[in-house]
């Protein structure tokens, strides 16, 4: 369905509940708020508009049928499928200007929050009283918790705090009819009916908006220590998790390859950490209290023979040049133009399963470099492809392409899912049966038409358009 | 619907795929099976089957709508809401002998287990593999995980471990068409499109049946601390639960009135723990290394003035007396046939609403008792009214619920739920709009189309009946 209205049609409809400056139609906007942080995908939105309350996004989700308009909302625009493409027309929703803080109950430690609101924003209010939001990515300067909250975000601290679901305690809502929903008040314990507070974590747009949420902030841990050690076996790479996971409660497992380190080293004119190198590299981080026990655990792998050489930060500014090896990752890549994929497998098959991949790039694309980093305690791995600078985008992107379903394969044989935390949008849409089995898809088709029977909301993104 | 088969055609039918153990038509098999832990519902069942396999409970619910039957799930019969009872000529299903623990995954350290799995028994699996399942509450050695899942089933550790909800990676569910869906693959991160399995969760087997679960299992804790404190002002409650929050990682913290502990006392023929009665007491349970810090928090909490009175556990043999002062209120309170009602609210509101809800009671009920205890950590509370011995139970269930409206109200205003982790069954569906918005009640009406178009999962549960 592409647009029928003109711009002037859209201006005229909407001048009862926005102002001229809350729709754009300028060429530079257009092109900026129309795409996420994927190059691939066409950008060609009618029109942004930016909204500052929830009455003017339920005014605009009423009129789209009539209009025959259709709405991609936008958080911070740093997704990686294309959730937040306008491809086709449609009419962008930023939420750039809903990006106030309502309000804060340090009782039940609950922030409310419109969903605008800047990650590393909503980290900083929680410092400030006190409080922690552990949801943490490099991306979170300019994400939003809207955003977040739509594509279940995850990142470095899963393994001890979980994803943007478990800390979301409610969320205000306005349907594909326009319709606002105020779901779960923020409350602990409501065992009322279906929780559909967590239907619209991780749905991409696709069934209404995300105006507001209601976060539960944590106390603060303690001061974090941070480890860094040099493994040569993929496989002994869970051996060390287990042992420090028995001993200590770990606020990350990060693992990066020798390859992902060198570009940052490179990138950045960073020293190495160790002498030597090795094919793997682990950060660990946890409780400075946990100090001793953890140099215990770190004994036991190098006696073991898992480990072969380490790191352990001395200071606050020695663990940030640590975690500069491992969040330094994206940057220190991207002039590769990397084919990104992000998946997970259960823990357990992790060191089959790389393997397995890593033949598979290597006897297709001996000319590809692989570079692998992720989270390893999550079962979460971030796989990429890095462009030859003898070839063009459009045809690296098409040879990495061609290699996706024997990927999907394996990720499919092994239980896992062709998305971790980055979610399907555009970009993993044709291969969602990878994942979810026809009955899922066809049920999560029938929730879409239950909250967006127009089929206005964000289309094309996670699911295949049906056929007219 | 009133089922139009009769025994013998139930028999004949389902021959193929069960067995004459799996089906009953006993009355005393019909009375037992054909209900939970409510009194006050008619219970008629048309017969109990008992399946052991997948295979066998989607065959039955692909049988159901040419036989016009429909199916009651039926877990450890532990609910206080009427969710398994069946009252008119249905089929219970039964998990009983689907109850075995499948697999284990120590290095995800996940468990898969069959829905019929007795809670207890997951705990001690749980334990004999050094790890711990830390969902719990007084019904724990009778109830199912499937009836857990189906209620996101919450208990005394939520404040440190959150729900069933938090517990579950990954779902086997049969839905009302007799599909079988896997869902999530018990995978820590998968941003695949909505989340089904926590659709599942807390939906009270009105969309299916859970047959299997995947839960996520943790590192045991240290030994635990126990210590009760008696508190004059309710409002001091919360002083004292931010006073301990803030120095001290809570596992528990709960509440219960003098009224509750005296019925203990007196059912239990032991001591009290203080020379001196107070209004109030909060239980809270603890690490045993943060004992220091505890302290100084209780200390603090006397210098205030909120505490008059507390006494710290100095034994395990102690801390389980001290346990047995909250654990034994249900059972103690048993003889008065007690109206339960169990609603939470935001923590902050606590103090007003408890305070509101007493001089409700009091003013229309002067003849009776009100025992209140709860996870006041939660905003969960249980407002238990006691029957006189000189009235009929009819007559006294009669005047309690006159006065539900006007409690639920009170709920409302407070923005909070009416049915906290009990869930809502027949006992609340009438009153389902105190906690859900109209538009949210519409839509739970049609998410049970999608997954149940036959009307056939657990009749008349959750949601009011369409008029035919």
């Amino acid at each position: 369905m592409k647009s029928q209205v003109n711009r002037q049609q859209l201006v005229e409809s909407t001048r009862s509940f926005l102002d001229s400056t809350q729709i754009s139609f300028d060429e530079d906007t257009l092109r900026t708020w129309g795409c996420d942080w994927t190059r691939s995908f066409a950008v060609a939105p009618l029109a942004v508009v930016f909204p500052k309350t929830t009455e003017q996004v339920s005014a605009l989700i009423r009129l789209a049928p009539d209009l025959k308009i259709q709405l991609v909302p936008s958080g911070g625009r740093t997704g990686l499928s294309g959730g937040a493409v306008a491809s086709n027309g449609e009419v962008v929703v930023s939420l750039d200007r809903m990006n106030s803080i309502l309000a804060f109950n340090p009782i039940d430690r609950m922030v409310r929050c419109q969903a605008g609101v800047i990650t590393a924003n909503l980290q900083d209010f929680a410092r400030q009283n006190n409080l922690y939001y552990p949801v943490d990515f490099s991306s979170a300067g300019s994400s939003h918790i809207g955003g977040n909250v739509a594509t279940n975000a995850g990142g470095i601290r899963v393994i001890r705090y979980g994803l943007t679901r478990d800390a979301v305690a409610g969320l205000t809502v306005v349907t594909g009819t326009g319709e606002v929903l105020q779901l779960n008040n923020g409350l602990i314990k409501n065992a009322t009916g279906y929780d559909l507070r967590h239907l619209f974590i991780g749905s991409e747009g696709t069934l209404g908006i995300v105006v507001e949420a209601e976060i539960r902030l944590i106390p603060p841990p303690e001061p974090q220590q941070v480890m860094v050690l040099g493994v040569n076996h993929l496989s002994d790479m869970l051996s060390i998790l287990e042992t420090f996971h028995e001993k200590i409660d770990l606020s990350s497992f990060e693992f990066f390859s020798d390859l992902a380190m060198q570009k940052v080293i490179d990138h950045r004119g960073i020293a190495k950490p160790f002498d030597q190198s090795t094919q793997f590299y682990t950060l660990l981080e946890y409780d400075v209290s946990a100090e001793d026990t953890a140099v215990a655990a770190f004994n036991e792998t190098i006696d073991a023979g898992w480990v072969s050489d380490g790191v352990i930060s001395q200071s606050e500014a020695q663990s940030q040049a640590l975690w500069a090896l491992r969040d330094g990752i994206t940057e220190s890549i991207a002039s590769y133009s990397p084919y990104k994929n992000d998946v997970s497998v259960p823990i357990a098959e992790i060191p089959e399963f790389l393997s397995e991949v890593d033949s598979l790039v290597a006897s297709n694309y001996p000319d590809f470099e692989v570079c692998w980093f992720g989270h390893i305690g999550d079962g979460n791995l971030h796989l990429n492809i890095l462009k030859p600078s003898t070839l063009s985008i459009d045809e690296f992107y098409q040879r990495c392409h061609s290699i996706s379903p024997r990927l999907f394969e394996k990720i499919q044989s092994h239980g896992g899912s062709i998305s971790a935390e980055h979610g399907v949008g555009l970009l993993k849409r044709d291969f969602l049966s990878y994942t979810r089995s026809p009955s899922e898809i066809e049920l999560m088709r029938k929730l879409k038409d239950v909250f967006d029977p127009y089929g206005i909301m964000n289309p094309g993104k996670l699911l295949v358009p049906r056929a007219a």
